[in-house]
């Protein structure tokens, strides 16, 4: 009998009434004979509930103790969905990250999992349970409690999809797969059947929130077939798989939006070697996560040096780069947190040409400046004012002819 | 340096006001010297609200997964707690039951403590932190959370109190110390200076809300000095601790009321040996607790067995009690949750005669009738008509001479 491992999120799991209805799904693929093993997030917006908690306490909470408190939302969830199930007439236990054996690194609020011990799942199973594990969290081999940070949950799933020889990991949400685009956006983006990982790995880092990039890479390495699905009805939804001769007729599968960057620029830094690598090296010291570099240099012996970061990691991030230049005569740091990364991602793109050049053409049409650009094999980036974002979205989704042909009169 | 273990119940901690509050005499204690060992509950009324979640789930939810959920709620207390304690510039460090190997049995929801193993404590205490412990909560041996039932944190703070070698456990909670009545129902009820662990083991038992038996039980084995104080101000409130002469001097030392129990009786139980054994043997198999029980022999061969149990378990036992009795030729099974249990507790009774007497002449004075009478060697109960708890318990109170004085003319 095969395992599938599903994944709720926490907007699946909002309040009793979805949490019934998550049981029901998972009740109805047991009886269908597989063996679920299901990973929750927390309720709606428990985690939202306790940041505002920690917010009336401390500026910089420790890191070990916002593990310890966010990892309660999970158990809340897991242990009510048990009872859920419980109340089909169906066995079902629950386990927190710790105690099914998810061990991680001692990286506190963005902990990477290290090794599952799938003994106690395989136990429960055998004892023909459904198995409820709570997403997003593990501990240290000495026992502290770590969460995984964010897509925290689906990682879980994947994880464990892998390590119990899962036939898929179906991760349920509140959208009913992987669009084109952002619905709220644009209106007629079209749902997308089938993607590879990479489009998606490139999508998740660009901005679109369907899956998180950890987790993918995850179901990339050990070829996991995840399937993105809603909660609320039986749509198929999107399947996230290894890449297809088909897949490379589409030039473009999808234009993302990422809206939570903001851009630092250190002005005359002296041109010299190791610089550069010596100020990243610090940001990298200090946990930033660092997306795109620009240096140029200018007329004078010195060169300018852009980047973005995380806007929640913007104040940490200046700190770092103050103190690390602070004795290298740079003439200023500044930061502008008014900016949108546009991005098209396609497996397409490896074997069309002049993609680029229509984006940049369709964005100079609407008028909309590229601040910076970054490009792999199969995406392009543009950095483009924050207030012009959705706009160029609309216009890049048009113009490579992604829309379902619905509502193209639209904001675009 | 000496340990002291303080516990802060869920009242102490209902917001964040109140958290720093308690942060704050948390570092005072530390700064005069001393290694705080600190357990603190759920905040407010946390537990309510999930168990308000639960019922819209499940009318019989399992034990295994309510200890899950339930444990959650001290795990938010906890760390929330240390991060107040930072911000306050003093090192924290919070652990749950079973981090910090607070070992259990396997009853579920009411789990008794097997042994601490407080290793991980004493390495935190070295590195001069304040050690924050999740009360009310464990894990059996095999890694399964487990909870401590009612009282449960008084329980974790009294037994880290002897197992740490602590000098004195301090329950902090919104009441001043123990009091000779319930204060909201005797006017002039005065607080305790100083009691020994078995009057307060009476007055818990016969519903006293201070302390909780579990953990003066410990305290008493172990003669570990428990101080009952308001976390609001800085009284010295009500120590507890072994018997001294002088506490003979006292006759009564407080009255108690219990309103949790519900009468059950049993009609016509064929006078045989054995048959009460048999029973009583279901409902302790069936995890039900006995407080009083009554036998009358009839006129007939046949006996009514009547006792009572908290009425949170009345459905519980009477469906044992039905099942235990259908082969007997039982008549009828009746219950009654109109009822109330008042009592005087004091090691006084011991050296001075005549205390029954007084107490029942009092309550035949106010008209009002005694259902069933158990005594021990300190402590006599009376169970009435529900409705008459609160006039007997005040009616009891000034025939002893136990108020202060003020507000004599109250409603006794």
């Amino acid at each position: 009998m095969s395992i599938i491992v599903q994944k709720f999120g926490g907007s699946s799991v909002a309040n009793v009434a979805r949490i019934k209805m998550v049981a029901k799904r998972i009740v109805r693929a047991k009886k269908r004979g597989v063996k679920p093993v299901v990973v929750v997030s927390a309720l709606g917006d428990t985690t939202d509930e306790l940041e505002k908690l920690v917010s009336q306490i401390t500026d910089e909470p420790d890191e070990r103790e916002m593990d310890m408190l966010l990892s309660t939302g999970e158990q809340v969830s897991v242990a009510l969905l048990a009872m859920a199930i419980h109340e089909l007439g169906v066995g079902a236990v629950s386990f927190t990250g710790p105690q099914v054996g998810i061990i991680t690194d001692r990286l506190h609020t963005k902990a990477r999992i290290l090794g599952i011990n799938a003994a106690r799942i395989h136990q429960a199973l055998r004892r023909d349970k459904v198995v409820i594990v709570a997403g997003f969290q593990g501990r240290t081999e000495s026992g502290e409690i770590t969460t995984l940070g964010r897509g925290g949950s689906d990682l879980t799933a994947v994880a464990l999809a892998q390590v119990l020889g899962a036939t898929a990991c179906e991760i349920y949400t509140d959208v009913d797969g992987i669009y084109t685009a952002d619905p709220r956006i644009v209106r007629d983006a079209r749902m997308i059947e089938q993607i590879s990982y990479d489009e998606i790995l490139e999508m998740a880092a660009l901005g679109a929130k369907v899956m998180h990039a950890r987790s993918v890479e995850v179901g990339k390495k050990f070829n996991v077939p995840i399937y993105v699905r809603n909660s609320a009805h039986n749509g198929k939804g999107t399947l996230i798989t290894k890449e297809s001769k088909k897949m490379e007729d589409v030039v473009v599968s999808g234009v993302a939006l990422m809206e939570d960057e903001a851009k630092i620029t250190i002005f005359s830094v002296p041109d010299k070697p190791g610089i550069a690598a010596k100020i990243f090296a610090k940001l990298a010291a200090g946990e930033v996560n660092i997306d795109m570099i620009i240096q140029n240099k200018t007329e004078t012996n010195t060169t300018d040096i852009s980047f973005t970061v995380y806007k929640k990691e913007l104040r940490k991030a200046l700190r770092v780069v103050k103190d690390a230049v602070s004795k290298l005569g740079v003439r200023r740091v500044v930061c502008d947190e008014n900016i949108s990364k546009v991005s098209i991602v396609g497996v397409g793109m490896r074997s069309h040409s002049g993609v680029a050049a229509k984006m940049f053409r369709c964005l100079a049409r609407k008028q909309i400046n590229i601040d910076m650009i970054s490009t792999s094999e199969i995406k392009i980036s543009c950095v483009v004012n924050g207030r012009k974002g959705k706009q160029a979205v609309r216009a890049i989704h048009k113009e490579f002819g992604l829309g379902t042909g619905k509502g193209q009169k639209g904001r675009a």
